[in-house]
């Protein structure tokens, strides 16, 4: 078998959500004893850029030093990804990385980007709540699951959803020890105060999470 | 009742964890909103500081721009941890603004900081598992909890782990509503898929996360 290293990208774009970004990141590094398998982050541009928090993320790369990745990943970013939908260098990448990729996935509403990109046509999608009705243009259908895996497509609803994912997808790329440890190693023992309430209305804060300009800025992708 | 801005700062130093700062740095920011507390990123310098992942992180703000936060915390970093335990600039500003502050926490092995800053003593401290040995020469004794506020200390084992105690953080600076709400806001959701048991033979993880220089750096830190 070759040793070749496989890149797990995870692109990186103005607004992103760190945690979306962080939680799947922090699983796939600790692949990186022992196997090909090695994270970066890409962006189209070096430097830093702003995210959804008082914190800016520096890129390890652009999309010319990653051309042909094994893995493509897509953080989401609330508002800010609205816009990035329509950023003709960003979907010009994800579609040339994406088509060679062995997995493609998103994180929290990152899959719009994805879906702008025309790589989500009959696919079930994991995503956001807040941005769930936004999938149905581009012919994907959500689901009330924290994650999913369709073909080689991996989508998760949120950040920590995305943990859990990425902790799947280490046990089918090399071991369930290896996943355990990666679980362990992280301290990844969740206990939340509270539970969600798939079904509960969502008191004003989807309007608050898209911003003022959802609309216009999705129909502008879509043109 | 005053409404001057109260600053929840995270203190960010070259080799962080970047799971262990956005984590809870995700949760209070979403007390924004109708509240006095504003989160910031400070620094011992502007831009960008490596993390231990391949992505960069970039503070909005110095020691000198944040002389006197309501909270104070402290991201772990690995073995980059022990080398910040003995940046006399970091040390300084961590007990300036630890002595005015209400609240000072970490989480990781962040505590170590706090411990070197001379905060820990008599403490009960939450801890990240590969470094609670390292307590006991700040006479801090570690608990094994994924989290602990004792005082007005709060501390948590991991990144994740620092998301349940900043959602209770929240609960008590504004209301259980809005905790509830910025638990839903971020889909925090987990479905871990392993269970971590706290009793296992580490399988040589530690000595990994350690790094090969920790008794040197502690001593060093020590002196």
């Amino acid at each position: 078998m070759s040793r070749a290293l496989r890149q797990l990208a995870f692109v990186l774009y103005p607004g992103v959500t760190p945690l979306d970004l962080v939680g799947p990141l922090t699983v796939l590094r600790d692949l990186r004893l022992r196997t090909p398998y090695r994270t970066v982050v890409v962006g189209g541009r070096a430097g830093p850029h702003p995210s959804d928090t008082a914190l800016g993320l520096v890129p390890a790369a652009t999309y010319d030093d990653v051309p042909a990745p094994f893995a493509l990943f897509l953080p989401g970013g609330g508002a800010a990804t609205l816009e990035a939908m329509r950023d003709e260098g960003l979907l010009a990448y994800v579609r040339s990385a994406a088509a060679r990729a062995e997995i493609v996935g998103a994180t929290g509403n990152g899959a719009l980007i994805l879906g702008a990109a025309g790589l989500l046509g009959g696919r079930r999608v994991a995503i956001h709540w807040a941005f769930a009705d936004l999938l149905a243009p581009f012919g994907a259908t959500a689901v009330q699951e924290p994650w999913i895996q369709d073909g080689r497509l991996l989508t998760a609803a949120g950040g920590v959803a995305g943990i859990d994912a990425m902790l799947q997808l280490t046990e089918r790329l090399t071991s369930r020890r290896t996943a355990r440890l990666a679980q362990y190693a992280m301290e990844y023992d969740p206990q939340p105060p509270f539970t969600i309430d798939r079904d509960a209305a969502d008191d004003g804060l989807s309007g608050l999470l898209r911003g003022p300009s959802t609309t216009g800025a999705l129909l502008g992708a879509l043109r």
